[in-house]
């Protein structure tokens, strides 16, 4: 699990601050496995019965792009030292994700807010889009995330 | 996909009304998997490496809880006629969910929306918690979901 990159801790981040994810592939495989699992709903498992729906086809279970959009945060997001620690948020699903649609997110920290009951972290508030392709929008996030301070060095306080 | 309770349409919902789900129960494996594909993170994954963080142990990634949610709520939740269709939500984690732990849904229509755009449907807003078998809270969810009218007959506009 070693990353290359430089961990972040609550003293690096600063509002406004951005990134951009690298991006996977999503295939009608991948959507009904999830679904089968997790929202077995005929649109998310069946691409003519999801012809006959709101969707029009076959569409991915909205958790499902939350699960994804979570992975490509994880793994190029921004590294918070402590790793994307949630203790809540929300989701809207302005459009669906499709087979085939590659997503990526991109995303910024709208809000940093230290602890008042513990001095060593703090609440930082990411705001994310999950875009496909064509940059249709298929998740906006608003995510409450713990992070860290950078411990005081030993014999400090 | 035969489901023997009566679907429930716009009409037929009521702020207050109220469900309780049947319940799972959840393994270390299940826990992993989930983590590996969508949360890869070392206090999803493995028990050691999760000792020495917040999580004190193996916990599931909120997704994870987040997605086991939807299924109880597809499954034995209020049978809603065109399926649990979510246009967004949030979710709070008070808890972590832990390997072994068996998990219910118990929620309340806290809202209903008719659409002033669309005669069809409305919005309704479905408050919930997912509750470990010692009644603790693991994930408490607002759900906002689209729900269809009961079709008027035919010729009768």
């Amino acid at each position: 699990m070693a990353d290359p990159r430089q961990p972040l801790y609550l003293d690096d981040l600063a509002v406004g601050q951005r990134f951009e994810t690298a991006s996977l592939k999503v295939s009608a495989d991948d959507i009904r496995a999830f679904a089968a699992q997790f929202d077995p709903q005929p649109f998310h498992l069946d691409d003519a019965a999801a012809r006959q729906t709101l969707f029009g086809g076959l569409s991915a279970s909205g958790w499902h792009t939350a699960a994804l959009t979570m992975r490509l945060q994880v793994e190029s997001g921004l590294p918070f030292a402590n790793g994307w620690l949630g203790a809540g948020g929300s989701v809207e699903w302005p459009n669906a994700t499709r087979p085939g649609d590659v997503l990526h997110v991109v995303g910024e920290i709208i809000d940093i807010h230290p602890s008042k009951s513990r001095a060593d972290r703090g609440i930082v508030t990411v705001r994310s889009e999950t875009r496909n392709q064509d940059d249709k929008v298929v998740q906006v996030t608003t995510a409450k995330l713990i992070v860290f301070r950078r411990a005081a060095p030993a014999g400090s306080r």
